[in-house]
């Protein structure tokens, strides 16, 4: 596209991956090499942010799903493709990566849309990355999740780990999972709050769409200002958040949802939600 | 009470709530209207704003419990009294409203006494902000907790919910609930740690007090400063908050209470506090 | 020692505690008064504060294991070496203190090396305080964790803990800790990600060198920047973070061991690192 507000949902063709749009406002993203476990590549890095930084101004879509492909999410960025080349890299190259693929989770925590990862088998690297900066997320009994970065020479410092994880799933775990890169498993997902559900892997993709569905469905601008609060609190004093979000929820006050769903309540009827 | 110093809490008669007070310095607040499951109302905000902000002063009261009141703690903003005159309101006279409910958490969150809610049935909206905002919390098994901001066609983002709920439960599971706005059951509650445990319902009221007064003997300097920097470290850098506990230590350590533990352990017996 | 960079791993002999260093990089540290719980004295806490801001400079050392010994991790701070004597100091001399205690833990997340607790039996006051500030900690059955500043007529907020302890297993849960100084029991400890796993106790120090061990082969330029940037993010925004992490990655990429990785990759063999 040329422009970000000429991207259109509907015809939108990405050359990287998966994109399917529906008249629910939902819209399905999927990596598709099935074949390689969907590995990331410089190509799918860039494209994949880029389209994240346009839904700032895809106004229908409502909601995404990050949805896995032939039974597994992501493998992460792939040995051959990335990590190579990169060896070839001087500093600039390597930070322009770098910078990247901190700016695809940048991209995914800033649309006002809300994403909800569907993680079903390998889940790893920047793939477990792309899962952890969703806001939500469903995974599947034999989902594996690895921060694996400390396996390829590396910190487990990569693409805001450090930061998020912590939040997640508490400072110890996630120091656990980050210095040694091993598998979390499933179970520890859900137990540990990773994972908000875990479904059978036949039920993965319809318990995404039909969460996807209820919040598209829901008061749009407020979960943006739900999303956008999330993150701008994060280095906030408490009373600097509380009235942060006294000013948030005072604009949501000026919303015709909110009108809405009072007189639904009075008609003692469900509110339809438009967004506006 | 004209002034704050003048507050006197054994007589003490609030009139949008009820207030108990006893020997032991526990207070006991609760919501009055137990047929409509207690919601709050503009009248009843501002009185709680005032009692907290004014319990600053009132060195008599050591510990506070938020009671339920007929099987329910607080059913939130009452949609006829407030959502309903809401809707007439300009910008100017929404922000009033919010940050006055935004002024009702900092209040809990800034008088030096423990607060602890007794939850019981119902608890949502506002009433499960003043729930998550107290110190601690007591569930009982039908305890329904809802941050359902966006059931009204608002975001999740009220009264602080976006920065205090991450740092009990953690970010993912903060985010399904403010998102969804679905009832956290007691199991979950107690399992991700917004319930310090679960009672019975009839014995919920006297599992609180015994807490309350577990809390009122023990070194009261010490809670309002723990307290204190619980909320001061909140968006410091961790060597800050490890030079602001030196600190904020050494000040404890020039209370009686330090010398009365000393002196109990060398004679073998419990120490008795009096909180200077 | 005489200098920080004269510092040699085999031969050093600290005056309070015991030392073992290994030739598989694994330092192990344990208090040695296991007949009185393994108190802190003024002394052992300024030698170890030495210590840990000396491991900066120690690159033999690859992890460190803090132990425990003759079944308890450590009593905290001596009640009549140390709290008898701060009764009689002024402020100046109650600071030094509480700041010589602050600046241990500062030292152990200052260090390069991951830390591991190996929490057997009594682990209380700034015992407990060593274990929540290691990296990475492993419990028996039998641990008993308090942080039972209260205890003593003081405030919770004692070495960090009402920053750190919010993070590692939640705000709900530590407050009532911090307020209450009961006992966490183990079981408790795991739910709630205090600690990593629980063993028995005779395998206890065996599953924390091998812990220890598989982290001292791993990449340690890389467990470095981990454990600095779990440290230095802790007050950035999340964008601060995600941009501090692509420097930080950066970095990592031009070390050897991110070569020697990929090497290792294309000949299907097992990495060797070597922390260059």
């Amino acid at each position: 596209m040329s422009r970000a507000t000429d991207f259109n949902p509907v015809t939108y063709t990405p050359d990287h991956f998966r994109w399917s749009f529906g008249d629910d406002g939902v819209a399905v993203v999927m990596l598709d090499r099935p074949d390689r476990k969907n590995p990331l590549t410089f190509e799918s890095y860039a494209e994949l942010r880029d389209l994240f930084r346009t839904l700032v101004y895809a106004d229908a879509v409502k909601a995404v799903v990050f949805a896995s492909n032939g039974g597994n999410f992501c493998s992460g960025g792939d040995v051959h493709d990335i990590i190579g080349p990169l060896l070839d890299r001087d500093m600039r190259g390597l930070l322009e990566f770098t910078r990247m693929t901190g700016d695809l989770v940048k991209a995914i925590r800033s649309c006002p849309q809300p994403v909800i990862a569907a993680v079903d088998g390998i889940c790893v690297g920047a793939g477990a990355m792309v899962a952890l900066f969703s806001d939500l997320r469903i995974g599947t009994p034999r989902a594996k999740t690895a921060f694996l970065f400390t396996r390829v020479g590396l910190a487990g410092c990569d693409m805001g780990a450090c930061a998020m994880l912590p939040r997640v799933i508490g400072q110890g775990r996630a120091a656990e999972l980050l210095y040694t890169g091993r598998v979390m498993t499933a179970a520890e997902g859900e137990h540990w709050g990773f994972f908000n559900r875990v479904a059978a892997p036949e039920a993965l993709l319809d318990e995404a769409l039909a969460l996807a569905r209820s919040l598209a469905a829901g008061p749009n601008f407020g979960h943006m200002m739900t999303k956008t609060m999330l993150n701008q609190e994060w280095s906030m004093t408490l009373d600097q958040a509380i009235e942060a979000e006294a000013q948030a929820q005072a604009i949501c006050m000026q919303t015709r949802d909110f009108g809405r769903a009072y007189e639904a309540f009075v008609a003692k009827q469900q509110p339809v939600f438009k967004g506006d």
